[in-house]
């Protein structure tokens, strides 16, 4: 049949039974013997040709058209008998003729549909009862019934034997293919095919009763704990087929036909309606699992079993026109497509399972299963047996034991080049483009005019903008706010205490609060990529201390430097906006990108255990102590016995009288206000040793530190449903923190606790929320403040532009694009405004940025049992930063909240984000890492 | 050839060129074109028929005798051309061809050595210097040199794809195959190859000397860094070759020819010699990989490469006899047996590459080898091919990426029953016998006569003694000696102390602490099976809880009736030891042996989390102190206000005169004897709040318990000698005591601490070493003694053979056979002592049983690489039992050291203990139990 012809009577189908092309019947009996030798030696040789040789000779024997050339086959018995040779020569490889026949026009009856396969198994034995037994299913991967028949096993691979794989394809020779078959019962279907094997060998009329009962038997599937009505609770299954949304499966007439009036052996049939009004028990279906096909999916059954009067194999393989919806056969109630029958004697039950597993496997097989849906003869099924074997790998014996279940893969190749013509196949290794280091792309090129790369940046995001808050709509932005806001809290406000120790005051805590609450708001707002989250660095804090001293020792004022140095800063960025020098990120590699995360995660876990270390200086135990001096141990305030001229001062200045202190009654502030001494045997160099509160601490750090990585994979455990695991899974850290805090409280040691300032007015009293650039200070000032603020552009630029490379990754899968320039500018003129109002600078914080969007990764989530969710991109949108910063800001009128958050439970959170930023960022796009599966060694039966 | 025939005359070697039928030349030409084709198909059909057909069919034309029958083809060309059929039929399977093969019987040039494949390759283009480059080894297993050629991939599972596998045996169907080829250089070797290329086909002149030249391009080995020298530092390999204990590979006549005086290209020959003398240079071998090749390996060299001048590829497989040692072709300095050559045109070197892996691969399997070994035609190789081929597993396309490597199983099936005739092949299930539950043998069968059982056990036993002394020496024995010692020493202090509290003091520490020793010394040196450790069990604490309870009410003496019982359950246990009562265990069920198992080892996790929980209330922290009023915290001893009736008779009884005493400087013992009172701010229930302890104890018992489990697992690190990860593993509860000690004593907290008896005699000044059965007690508690006795036997004999049959199972390998009467008898003997002598009971302590079996674990060392090492069995011997219990004897004099070991530290070592024996349980023999592989994705080339 010349590829593109529509000629419908080409089609096989049942009606024409008259035609001796339509049904092919291998012969079974001695007297076909010669023909089935011609059959198997053509198969034989299909199979060969196929192997493109690499010795070249096929080339000199292949000169001619390889391309769509399909030959049509003579199907003549015995026609090519004598002199097969030239015949034999004529035959495109299986690969072609796979590819011409996936060509072909696709009519409506033969459009492939997603398959649902099941496996059946019986064995019929003289005076036994028997009822056809689901023993395995297929979506994309095999499932068995494991033994006892009281659960599914995990999914595999199917690891097939290749001896059986060449049994099945033996039983498409040799077998009745009956192609487009027009039947709507089961017991229809089993007529005909005896019909056809009556006509091609000597069935008798009781291994013909005997076949057709076997057929006729009852089916029981896993999801049926047992079977306690004969005739099915009658519901209409019309409605529920209606709501597929492939339209070959829709009813086009919508004629709902009462069921009760159905009898079962007899279900009225419409033409070109696939999906059939029938009865069908939805209490026996799990429809769990119902959910995972795919709409408009059809099935395919394959029935092996053993029966014992009969003395040689029955073998057929049926493709119904249309998909008949056959009640009770599948376990799911979709209309079968296929129907694989395979009946042999007694005693072979286990070969003829393994000859049901590889027909199940082929027909999951993605080539495969549209060659059975669009084959036009038995050969084009040959053929896609063939071009299967063709792609198989191989495991040798003596290096496997086939009984281990292999786990399915992560990724698995793309089958789409077996479809396309000239890709030569059969190559084991594919080369793959490697994801390119560099980031090249319309974003980042020059565009030679001012401001060109911003006026893109903006035409490129704003289309996006309104879906950036749509698209955040769902939990796993709660989960990422909550996580995150928890997050960003400790490193600001530690960050301002520390600024406020080194500027005695001037920027401290709640100044710090407010800068990262508004420039975060803004940023958020309008930034080109939301997903960083802003945060203090290292290196600003350096620079802050380091200025302070000058000022001190020159006597400058402080803030009004500290705002012209901002002011330059943010004038030097938005020039670096204008000249688009945010397209010098391209030439920022892989290598650079991975080496300046790496570090800043390492510093990032150092800085989270140091912070744990720095409590044992904080809270001293008191080492060596011994149990039985317990009732001896104080530790006291006392009138110091030589007070220091600073203590006498203080006093004097005080009016405090020293004598009519009651010293001992002093707690530890008062006394440390006082200048009193501690003086006793519980005492360390500061004040008391504190009992506990370390240990806890450390408790609390390595508890939340491991409660939350196991939370984490919590998605990956073998318990409770997928949306339960996902959601802890997203709400890891928050579950964490949360935990921890209700345990500390019910402990009650007092352990150091997050201090959020209460109050929203300046630090210091000196100061407002605006300030001057040149203030007290002289003219000049203002202008030598452009050279520290050249260094403070670069570590800006550096900082901002390295951790939006790392976030914009192509492994992201981003679909609103960045905007570097766009970022760049949000960064500089909030930078300005802090400096104004004399708050902290704020740019993207890694650590921060890699966990917010690890946070936000979106996965499939319908897919078939075993296949691995995809990574589909992130939940790219505005609210989950705008939110954080904004109850960041509101912070202030939370502390009632806030203080029973114990800091070492934040610290176990840095080192958790931390870790997996680390992990994040080193192996995931790497293709050589490691990767773990685990295997489920197979249920020997 | 009919089987059994010994003609030496059949060989085809290749001293008769002379002989058609010797060198397989496949038609090349076109010329050659029609015998090519009805090779191809001959080969096809062989394939084929090698299929058992599911169908029956099989059988009707199989009617021969299938037996040995080995038919010799006709290999005369065009002899069967027209009239294929007949002949066809005439085969047999591969299966039973190879099977045919394998059975032949073995001349002395055909033994099957070991071998080592290496993959070389060679990419040659017009003015291009090229060498040879190793690619890939197998010893068992792949190893891949990976990108960059610096180093060697982890070993795994060779996935091949059919394609390349059909390809192979294409190019074995066509190119030449030469068996027992004589030479002695690769020169030789190229020159012979190229003469039969010649004779069969239009091998040019230029073509030849391009290939040739080929050919004799050096090889580059992965493991030499750089070509340091041309003529190869010269040393005799003889003296290696002499060591090796395969008597083939020999040199029987000891000549040491100097090397120097023999050039390169012509290597002396002697007959029969198959290890040549010839210039090795060891310094480019790389001798820890030489270990892992069993001595008398041979190589097999498969070569592929693209040769740009050549228009057809040249194939050739070559079996030379004897092996030659080729200086410079394998890396290491073996003789070569197989050459197998394939070098094409350019732009095949993918496919060169995956056939040549093929050939590889199909080398290491088991029966292929033996075939190649053996093979006496071009048919037999075939037909190992095609026997390969229908034992293969195949995994789908659409289901799994070939680029995947898939890590070595633990276990693979062995490859034996495919040498069988009769056994069914192709059955991706086999049926394995499950390891039996019952414990049968001739050990527990009952004999029938008094002590029967008993004479068996010391007979069976007596040979082994004093192995069981000398398999002792090893550094595994220390580690688990030192690590046991560490774990029984807390729960006989314990249990000592428990029981000193039950009987008020009757029965304590050191009386525990003597009995154990006493009766662990003696079980040691005579008991069956010597691996039980003995220990002090829950039941029998309850047990004399209830006895001295009762004893008090009715005012018996308790060490007396106790000696009485003890007495009695000797005696019933030594009946029970005459009349082979042990034998009964043969009825205890895998299940049972497990639930009780099970049960032990959760009690066990219970009591070690129990205790640190109990920790909670001797030691009280301070909840909800504030740190501000530690100045103000005190809790000193005071005189009580309100004295009950007690504390004023004791007061009394002391001449205490409360207003002389110090109150508040009492210490909290001195006040807790003196009957004061706690008062103040830090005051618990009972006494003063303990500071830190509790929750540094939480601290050393969890980091003990993670720290052991994950040095315990250190054996499978990626980093480290495999010597030093198995040591560290070996001791590794012993190093995490010792750190942990260590860490405790820098910390200084008061944790508690293991407290020894340091004195050596009765706790309670009121009785002796040796008890009167009868004592105060009337005479007919004696004979009414027999009653508890009875159910004291019972909790015994049941507590002592579980145990015992848990220790004897099958798994474990154990070789010196088990003696459950021997057992019983002993711990009948100790209980008698130990009753005279006052000591607790001791019988057989299932967990730590187990730990000792456990750590005391063979695995075999030198394997193959990736191959996993197998568990060999158990280190049986005596000494460590001995060790420990003489230790434990000695502890007395060493609470010096022991009083640093933390009690936390002993929990966390329990809890790890009932993990890891509750892992090894339920896990290790199950079949369906998870296991994990890492998985390497292949490298791209």
């Amino acid at each position: 049949m010349p590829a593109g012809s529509n000629d419908p009577d080409g089609v096989l189908s049942y009606q024409r039974p008259d035609e001796e092309a339509v049904v092919d019947q291998g012969g079974t009996s001695t007297i076909l013997n010669i023909h089935y030798e011609k059959e198997e030696l053509e198969g034989h040789r299909t199979l060969y040709v196929g192997v493109r040789m690499p010795l070249g000779r096929q080339s000199h024997r292949h000169h001619r058209t390889h391309g769509q050339k399909h030959r049509r086959r003579m199907r003549g018995k015995g026609a090519s008998q004598g002199e097969e040779g030239p015949e034999a020569l004529a035959h495109d490889t299986p690969s072609q003729r796979v590819q011409f026949i996936l060509g072909t026009e696709e009519d409506e009856e033969h459009v492939p549909h997603d398959l649902f396969t099941e496996l059946d198994e019986i064995c019929l034995k003289e005076g036994e009862d028997a009822e056809w037994k689901e023993t395995a299913r297929w979506l994309k991967f095999e499932e068995d019934v494991e033994d006892g028949g009281e659960r599914w096993s995990k999914p595999y691979v199917a690891t097939l034997s290749l001896h059986s794989l060449f049994e099945l394809r033996s039983c498409l020779i040799n077998g009745t293919v009956l192609l487009d078959m027009r039947a709507n019962s089961i017991e229809e279907i089993s007529d005909l095919i005896l019909d056809q094997q009556e006509l091609f060998s000597d069935l008798n009329d009781s291994m013909r009763v005997k076949v057709r009962e076997a057929l006729l038997k009852k089916h029981h599937h896993q999801n049926e704990k047992k079977r306690n009505n004969l005739i099915p609770i009658v519901r209409s299954f019309a409605e529920v087929g209606k709501k597929q949304s492939d339209p070959h499966s829709m009813d086009k007439h919508g004629q709902t036909v009462s069921p009760q009036s159905i009898p079962t052996t007899s279900l009225e049939v419409k033409n070109g309606v696939n999906c059939e009004h029938s009865p069908v028990d939805l209490s026996k279906v799990d429809l769990h699992f119902m959910k995972k096909i795919p709409t408009g999916a059809e099935a395919s059954n394959v029935l092996v079993g053993e029966v014992d009067s009969l003395d040689r194999p029955i073998v057929a393989f049926v493709r119904l026109s249309p998909a008949v919806l056959l009640s009770g056969l599948t376990e799911v109630p979709i209309p079968t497509r296929f129907l694989f029958i395979l009946l042999g004697p007694v005693g072979k039950g286990q070969q003829y399972h393994e000859i049901g597993r590889s027909m199940a496997t082929i027909m999951t097989d993605e080539i495969f299963h549209d060659v059975a849906y669009k084959a036009k003869e038995r050969d084009d099924l040959l053929a896609g047996i063939d071009e299967f074997l063709d792609q198989v790998t191989v495991l040798p014996p003596g290096e496997w034991d086939p009984s281990i279940r292999i786990e399915p893969p992560k990724n698995v190749p793309s089958q789409e080049k077996r479809k396309m013509p000239g890709v030569p196949n059969g190559n084991v290794c594919h080369i793959e483009p490697e994801p390119h280091g560099g980031h090249s792309g319309p974003e980042l090129q020059r565009t030679g005019r001012l401001f060109g790369g911003l006026v893109l940046d903006i035409k490129r995001k704003a289309p996006w903008y309104w879906s950036d808050y749509r698209d955040a709509l769902s939990l796993q932005c709660l989960a990422s706010f909550l996580f995150l806001y928890c997050a960003c809290m400790s490193p600001v406000i530690t960050f301002g205490g520390l600024l406020g120790e080194a500027t005695e005051g001037r920027i401290s805590a709640i100044e710090s609060l407010f800068g990262a609450s508004m420039t975060g708001i803004a940023y958020s707002l309008f930034a080109g990529q939301a997903l960083t989250i802003l945060g203090s660095t290292g290196p600003v804090l350096v620079f802050e201390k380091i200025l302070f001293k000058f000022c001190k020792d020159y006597a400058l004022s402080y803030l009004s430097l500290r705002a012209c140095i901002g002011l330059w800063t943010a004038f030097l960025c938005i020039v670096l906006v204008a000249t688009d020098a945010s397209s010098l990120v391209c030439y920022i590699t892989r290598f650079t990108e991975e080496a300046f995360a790496s570090l800043i995660c390492i510093i990032f876990i150092y800085e989270a255990i140091e912070k744990l270390i720095h409590l044992a200086e904080t809270y001293p135990i008191h080492m060596h102590s011994q149990l039985d001096h317990l009732s001896l141990y104080y530790c006291r305030c006392t009138l110091p016995e030589n007070p220091n001229n600073h203590t006498l001062q203080y006093w004097k200045d005080h009016n405090i009288v020293t004598t009519e202190v009651h010293w001992a009654n002093l707690t530890v502030s008062e006394c440390q206000e006082m200048h009193g001494e501690f003086t006793g045997s519980a005492c360390g160099h500061h004040g008391p040793y504190t009992p506990d509160v370390l240990f806890w601490s450390c408790i609390l750090f390595f508890t939340t530190f491991i409660l939350s990585s196991t939370l984490k994979t919590f998605k990956t455990s073998r318990y409770f449903p997928t949306r339960v695991r996902s959601m802890v899974s997203d709400f890891a850290v928050f579950l964490t923190i949360f935990t921890m805090v209700i345990i500390d409280f019910l402990i009650g040691v007092p352990s150091p606790k997050l201090q959020v300032p209460s109050v929203f007015k300046p630090t210091r009293d000196d100061r407002g929320w605006i300030i001057s650039p040149i203030g007290p200070n002289p003219w000049w000032t203002v202008i030598a403040a452009v050279i520290p603020a050249l260094l403070c552009t670069i570590l800006i630029f550096m900082d901002q532009q390295i951790t939006a490379v790392i976030i914009n990754r192509k492994e992201h899968k981003l679909k609103k694009g960045c905007g570097y320039h766009l970022d760049l500018l949000m960064v500089a003129i909030m930078l300005g405004v802090c400096s104004i109002m004399g708050l902290p600078w704020f740019v993207a914080a890694t650590v921060l940025s890699i966990t917010h969007v690890n946070s936000l990764k979106l996965e499939s989530e319908c897919s078939a049992p075993g296949e691995q969710p995809k990574f589909l991109g992130i939940r790219e949108q505005r609210v989950t930063g705008l939110m954080i910063f904004v109850l960041m800001g509101c912070s202030v009128f939370m502390t009632a909240i806030l203080k029973f958050i114990p800091m070492p439970v934040l610290y176990g959170v840095f080192l958790y984000m931390g870790v997996s930023s680390l992990q994040g960022i080193q192996y995931s796009p790497r293709k050589s890492s490691l990767r773990s599966y685990s295997m489920d060694r197979r249920k020997l039966n």
